[in-house]
Formats: C-alpha cells, structure tokens, sequence
C-alpha cells in the first residue's frame, strides 16, 4: 500500500511513523529541500504543475494532502486520470474559499456566524453597520493561521483587499463575518472514509494567540453530555455534506448564549488534534492514512482522563530546540516532545508537548513549563 | 543530534518514529537492500568490517546497534577512532558469549541457574548426571530465537556441536545449564544512560513457543511487591555491573519455589519491551535513543491497567499482512497493529499487535484475536 502526500511540512512529517507502524509506504512530495518530512520526501516539485503530480501520483495507490493549497485544475488533472484522491476536489474546494463553504454550509442547515459575500466597500460597511460597528473580514482564499483575516470597524481598514481580491480572475469578493461573542473555541476532530463510515474523536478546546493555535485541552472542559453530541453531530454533517474523505477538523465558537457555531474547515490531520499522537488510542494520523486507504477507522478514545498539547511556536532564540533536552527533559519526564526539525524563527511552529494525566491542572502545567523550558 | 544504527531489521525500523519526533536524525547502516529499516537505511554494507563501520560511525554523534553481532575488533576499532559507541564493546562481550556472561552474572553475585562451562562430552554427561538426567546445553555465540539451546539427556545429542565449537580459534568450550523447573517466563526491561541514569520498566510475562517470544503480558500477573522488586533490582544490577548504555532486557524464570533467575540478556530494544510502544509513557524505541544520546530518560507508566502484545510470526500463508486489513481493523478497531514491512515467512516475525485495557481477558481475547485475524 502506497499513499502520497502533497507538501512536506510537518503534517506530512507526522504521518511518517503512522506509516511506518502500519506497514503503509509513504511517498511525500515536496515544494524544496530540507522540509521536515524530508525523511520520505523522495519527489521535489511544484504541486501547481498537473504534469509533476500527475507523475508523482502514478506511483502511489491514493493521493493526499498536507495543505489545501493544490490548485482545483491540478486535483482535477488527478481525478480525470484515475487517481484516488482523498479527500477529493470537490471536498477540498470548501477548504480552499470560504465564501464557498459558507455558502455549503448554509445550505446544509448548519450553525454558522451571519456572514455575507461583500463585493465593494459599501456592501462591508452596510454589514458592520447592522452588526454592532465592528465585523470580521476574511479574504476566502490563501489564509491560514490567522493570515488574511482581520477584524475591523470600517471598510477603509481593507481598500487594499478590495483592490487585489479579483485579480485571480474570479469574482471578486471577500467575507464578512459578525464578530462572535464567544466565551471559548471548540474543534471537533472526525475521520470519514469513502465508503462511509465515521468517526469522532473528543471535542477539545483550543486557545488561539494572534490567530495561531498555542493550546488544546481534551477533551474541552464541561463540555460532556449536550455540548458534546452537538459538536459531534455538527462535524459529522460537515464531512457527511461537504464529502470529506480522511481527517477532518472543524474548528467552532461556543457562544455567551450557549451556541455552537462553525467557524473554519481542515480537510487534513490538523494542530487540534496533534494531542491524539500520545492520547488517543488512534493518532489522527494513523487514522487519515486508514481513511483515505479506506481501510477500517481505529478507536478514539483516550489513555487518560486529560491531555494539554502546547505549541512550540519559534523555538528558542539561540541554539535549536535539540540544545534545552538536557534540561527540559530532566525537568518533564512524561511529558511528550514533538520536534518537526525546523529551524527556529520568530511564530514559527517548530514542534509541540503533550502532558496527559488525570488532573487537568497538572497537565496544563507540565505541558506549559515543557514547553518554557524548551524555547523560554 | 545523529544516530547510527548498525542493522537494518524491525528493532532498526522501530526506532525511527521515535527519531522523528524527538527531532533526531537517525542513519541506519543495512546489510543488505530492502531491510525493515529502509527508510533511514542510508548505508549498506558490511557490519564485520572495521573501515565499512567507521565510515558510517564518522557521520553521526552515537553508533547503536539493532542486533549484538558486530564483532569485538569492529566495535574496538570504532572506541579507539573517539566514537561513541553505546552499548559499548565492554558490556556486548556479555551478550556476546553466553558463557562470559554467565561467569560475570556469578561475580556479580546474582541469581542464575547452575551452570559450566564444559569442554568436552564426558564433562557435559557428569553436568547432566548431577542434574536428574536433563540439561540445557547452549552455544555460547551466535544463537538466538532458541537457536543454539538444545535440551538433552545425554552428550551425544550435541556432538556435532562439540565438533564445530572451537572452529572460531576460541576455546572450544559449551554452556550447560540446570533444566530449571520454572512457573514461568518474566522479563524486566530497563534503560540505562552513560552518565547513570536508570530506569525499569514494569515487570512482564513473556510465553515463548519453540524458543521464540509469542506473548507478553505486561504488567506481569501477580507481580507486584516482592517479585516486581527483585527482578527490577536483578535487572539495574545486571546493568550497572555489565555497564549497559541504552535499553537492556533481562529475561528471567520464575522458578516453582519462588526464585527470579537471570536467562537471558539482550542489550538493545528486546521483544519483550514492544508493549511500550503502545501501553507505557516512553517507549523502549525512544528511551533507547535517550538513553544512548545521554538525555534524561523518560517516564515508564503505563496507560492502563494491562498491554497485551502478541507476535505476528509468519504472517498469512497467501498474500501479506495488508491483506487482512480490511477484516483485521474492523473486528479489532482498538488494537495497535505493527507490521514490519518484511515478506511473509514461516516463522518469521513479520509484526506484533497489542491491545491495552483494564480488563486482562480483555485485552488478551483482542491482541490474540487480531493477531488470528491478521494472519491464520
């Protein structure tokens, strides 16, 4: 069994020993040297060529993702050959723009902020205008971790945007979102596979700083029972609707008034979900490469009562995370070290910790001083 | 941080994902192509020769090992080149020579079966007489997985042994053992670093059938207090007296009047430590690239009450163990399924399940099960 991922990065760098452990040979296509699944990476190419990863994808069983970012005509390339490709292009394009899968999700009945489709700067300030005198403005494609999405009080704090969202040739438009009150943030992790079946993993709950995850706690605080079932069921619709194939993270608000509310799609293993490597019977990444095998999904319970994962986001200023083992080890012996063998740089996301256990203070701490203690 | 691996088989294979996520490079010297390690198997050539070796030794910080056959000149020749080698040739002769390791067992004063070293049929017939009969006579190099053990009643049964034994340019000498009438089979694995850091696993029970490990139950039934203290102060005296670096497996009996006698010695990750991989905070696969490095060894919890690993040993008699995924995963969703990568052989140790649980039957009813499913 062969399965080829498109991008390097540390997504892919962590379905190595998935693969590895099931037996499952994996091919990794990379955009350049060096890149933290260079262990597998035996391509170097550019994922927007159809030719380069049409060649790639000849040589695997299934094809599959580190990032969105694959151009629809190239996954269209793929599917037109006879490749698998999970999850497929008609999934993906939801993860791709967000005007796309605001509009899919309201059509499928789910819970969603009120948005609209803003098409000149007028049409944005009219929105905020109804919404309180401030919105979020997202561009719908190209962002992540907090790139392209920007709360804002009045249309002027965009003009750059307007000017440059058509310019792809599409029509041009950008998303406004009301701003939320939300008392914390949700992402429900589930698993599909083509022929249908589905999994979820616990809800957790996520701390986000300047757009960028730093924490997740599962599962999410006083969140058993209800709020629990409706995330569940909100994220299983999702994959169900939108035909995700593999791993699937839809990242919620919970509401002051006790709503749940979708707030972004990944149609790939995903940051909120990196605590199932060390808690979980079954890591998200073990369970993409069953889903989009289509092989049987594994179980999804956890080893304990809590897991706290902490991002390692820069790395220390001098020196490489390598260099604070033989202290921050020696400090945090159960604690879990992920390593994506990047070079450190300011917000970068060089690795992450997991501390699990079963008093959730203890593990928030051990994971946090972990984490201090390797790049502090 | 470098490590090279000499051996390319599934202990090799093991030890990457741990390299990967501790952020370690790890380079693996193969004999030959299409080994279980394949992935890191940057090298291939010839463990036997010095120059081959001290290549390969020259591009990473640590030289370990996936098996104990590096001979005594190769290893010295790499100690005296300034490399770090761990386990080092001091403590491999031990693992090495059974008969060196008996005799160093017996100056450390711990217990083990009686035993002589006998160089000449009629010294193994007066052994066996003094003995009730029986015997367990035993190659003193080059023997593994039962081979080179042999139970007799009389010298003849191992003449062409006693023919073939000095042929090396040794001593021709054999080991006798008492046939020690045992409960069961224990095991106590431990990690130890150059710098004296050591840490024990719990106590196991292993079942081997024909000389080769079958199961591993972990913890050890009816092990703790007085058991699971003696065997683990057996196996950290056993490492600080052998002076082992990285992962040591001391394989025990449980006699029927109550003793813990040493058996055998593996100096590296050991079968009877692959539970950890799915059932213990740190693995034996990561703790013996901690250990070897000299960074602080990690935590040996375990996750649940009970892991349960069963031996994939042959694999199915058509196709491979993919095969049988289909059925396999979805009767047995919570089950860790580790497949080597090597073709199906009778006999051959193709992968390993585990199941953990708090439930004993449980747990032993599922790895068993799945293991059926995988491969009978």
């Amino acid at each position: 069994m062969r399965v080829g991922v498109i991008g390097a990065g540390q997504l892919a760098r962590m379905m190595i020993p998935a693969a590895i452990e099931l037996g499952v040979e994996l091919r990794v296509l990379a955009e350049g040297e060096g890149m933290a699944a260079s262990l597998a990476a035996d391509h170097v190419g550019d994922y927007t060529d159809p030719d380069t990863v049409l060649a790639f994808a000849r040589e695997v069983d299934v094809v599959t993702f580190d990032h969105e970012h694959v151009p629809q005509h190239v996954l269209r390339t793929l599917v037109d050959a006879g490749v698998a490709v999970h999850p497929g292009p008609d999934a993906l394009r939801f993860a791709q723009d967000k005007l796309l899968m605001r509009e899919r999700l309201a059509e499928l009945g789910l819970p969603v902020p009120e948005w609209a489709r803003v098409a000149t700067p007028d049409e944005l300030d009219a929105f905020i205008a109804e919404h309180g005198g401030a919105a979020v403005v997202k561009t719908p494609r190209g962002g992540y971790d907090g790139k392209g999405v920007r709360v804002v009080r009045g249309a002027a704090e965009v003009a750059e945007w307007f000017a440059t969202v058509g310019e792809d040739g599409r029509d041009g438009a950008l998303l406004v979102e009301e701003l939320v009150d939300f008392r914390r943030e949700l992402a429900q992790l589930v698993a599909r596979r083509p022929s249908g079946e589905v999994v979820a993993w616990p809800l957790v709950e996520t701390v986000q700083v300047g757009g960028v995850c730093s924490e997740v706690i599962a599962p999410a605080p006083r969140s058993a029972g209800r709020l629990a079932d409706v995330a569940a069921d909100v994220a299983i619709a999702v994959a169900e609707g939108v035909g995700v194939t593999g791993v699937l993270a839809v990242e919620m608000f919970e509401t002051v008034d006790d709503r749940v509310l979708v707030n972004e799609l990944a149609m790939r293993p995903h940051n909120s979900g990196h605590w199932t490597m060390d808690g979980a019977t079954t890591s998200q990444f073990e369970q993409h490469l069953r889903a989009v095998l289509d092989l049987p999904l594994g179980g999804t319970g956890c080893h304990d009562e809590w897991a706290v994962m902490v991002n390692l986001l820069g790395g220390p200023a001098e020196g490489t995370l390598t260099d604070r083992y033989a202290d921050a080890l020696a400090g945090h012996p159960t604690v879990k070290v992920h390593n994506y063998g990047k070079a450190p740089r300011p917000g970068r996301k060089v690795g992450h910790v997991t501390a699990i256990g079963p008093d959730l203070d203890e593990a928030v701490y051990e994971a946090r001083a972990a984490a201090a203690a390797l790049q502090d």
